[in-house]
């Protein structure tokens, strides 16, 4: 489970099956995103229609929400998708990119919140706004607490929103309120590349398809994120080199380059 | 014409001449889209705003319109594209990207399939959709056939919308209802980069801007994205490699590289 | 001021300030901006729904307005947004691509054009369809003129807007209508990448927040985005290559890089 070959599992399950992963995210993100889900296997597909996206989401393994770009008509289009992968039992992540940082994303990062996404993922500042921590603001969309300072408030919330909850930073945190567990990889290069947070929500989503305990496919997928970007970030001058070693460095991983993976129980279940 | 010189005298003349194309294209294609037409030698613009896509069709070469990430409003200002280059005499491509995957998509793609295009360009679940093959699904973007199932589906389209069909994958197909040639060239590893086939759709614009003869237009575009992919992809460890060197490769290509393309009439006009 | 030294004095303050830098850009250009920003030491954020643009600008050290894929509601978020920023002021950067190429772009660039922009920065033909020279046309967004033909018109709409015009191409123009400031660098392998106008955009948006002569800003950005630009181009075989490269000479710039830096000062303002 939390070790390197659970992982190596994981990613070969993707690899199999080639999940279709059906993404409502944002402008910067969108082709970061799609490559790097074809790159770890999966199929990736950005549909934001209030249209099509309930016959979207029905054909799909799983549904990604990332609130980056939001406005209005795409905001009903995410509420639909949310609740049609809620009643098809289609898994789905949401990623409420700069909550905090406006009234606006933080209401609409609270209410997607409250529907029952399987896996929540954010940096620090972001969690903490959703849980509605008031003296935080968020910078923008970087982040501007670790995430070893959202840990506690990230439990109470996976509990109260009966979810996954992973805070993301130098170390990722992934918790349902019982369990948590700690992912060490990736490198600090990797913040001057835009959109790998959102990166890593959409393979959470790919994990997602193939691994039914959620806790399992959110650190999997983190790992499996964070290692490659390591690989990536030793071979690189700079953040240009790096997103495009980052993409070969995911379609290329073996059991061998996940051996770097460093996951552990922070805390168990029968200790909550 | 179906050889190795035809498609260098096209892409020269693409980049002799510098056409301005314009795309309504979708917002995962448009940057490397943009990226790949300056690389190739054409002048880009994505334009997409009802406002002012008559105004600029009328100062265009060619336009192309793809439905990637398409929505009410920007099918209107396709509609209003597509019509205007109608009366204009301005060619223009239709790459009507998951049509088959939800009805919504599926019906906005007929519909634009039916205001003659001059090229009308998918991979095969997308052809078999338009055409109307009710058996068929699309798996979301990518095809779930090989495209030699659709070839006398895409022949027959070809003769019913009067226009050419180009089917894509590990052969292309491009035919007029009359003539089918096959343009043979690419690397599996293309399909792990995203947008390639929108790429390949806006290639083919450019080279309607200088070739009458739309299925030579078409033939050719897709022999020298599929020679310079090859080229890339030999050099590549992975797609992310492979993403910049084909862009590099589009930039430097000439009649040596283009050695290597294989189009060749699988069925000519006169045995039609 | 206008030496090298100075170039590498704004950048260091960037990087040690990391300004959040809003962004109101376009589809083609997000990534690229994105990344750049945050590669120069800034720290990005693209956010547009009227909902939030007030309360975005509210926060941010300084904005970029950059038309280039525009729609009615984004024009509304433009021009609250460029009206919060006066208030609060907050400077801000107008990017007026493919002014001229229709009469909804030309319309809309001016309208913004008189809301008291920090700069104003574009290609010759867009700066020339800024200022209402009735012969000249934009062909789509690439330049048809030299830069060298807009010096004279750049002064007087910097005079009569009461702001920075910055022209690029070749060579690079800055005035504030009193002063003009040459910045020679870059390469012309550079018009082959798309959206790197819109970044250079972007970057003078991050030097407005460190440094209050927009004038300086401006050249000290145009001045270190052509070094990069140079030495990138200087290591790569295409415009793949190219962007790449370029991202990773603006994180590992320092001192001796700007050394190839080349401002002069073209007119003073005790000439004018």
């Amino acid at each position: 489970m939390y070790d390197a070959e659970s992982v190596w599992a994981t990613v070969r399950k993707v690899r199999e099956s080639g999940p279709l992963v059906h993404n409502i995210t944002n402008y910067v993100a969108m082709d970061l995103t799609a490559n790097a889900l074809l790159a770890f296997g999966a199929s990736p597909a950005m549909v934001h229609a209030e249209e099509e996206v309930r016959d979207f989401v029905g054909i799909s393994a799983a549904l990604v929400i990332n609130i980056g770009t939001l406005s209005p008509s795409w905001v009903r289009s995410m509420v639909r998708a949310a609740e049609t992968a809620l009643s098809r039992g289609v898994p789905w992540v949401l990623d409420p990119v700069g909550a905090g940082a406006t009234p606006y994303r933080t209401s609409v990062a609270r209410d997607l919140s409250r529907r029952r996404p399987a896996v929540l993922r954010g940096n620090a500042s972001e969690i903490l706004a959703v849980a509605g921590e008031s003296e935080i603001t968020t910078r923008g969309v970087d982040s501007v607490h670790g995430s070893e300072h959202a840990v506690e408030v990230a439990r109470d919330l996976a509990s109260h929103l009966e979810c996954v909850v992973a805070v993301t930073g130098a170390t990722d945190y992934v918790t349902d309120g019982a369990r948590v567990v700690s992912v060490t990889s990736g490198h600090p290069m990797m913040t001057k590349v835009t959109a790998l947070g959102c990166t890593a929500s959409a393979l959470i989503g790919a994990c997602l398809a193939v691994e039914q305990d959620a806790l399992l496919a959110a650190a999997h997928a983190l790992a499996a994120l964070g290692v490659c970007g390591d690989y990536a970030a030793e071979q690189s001058d700079g953040p240009g080199t790096l997103r495009w070693r980052l993409l070969d460095a995911l379609y290329v991983m073996d059991d061998r380059t996940l051996a770097r993976a460093r996951i552990e129980e922070v805390r168990s279940a029968s200790a909550a």
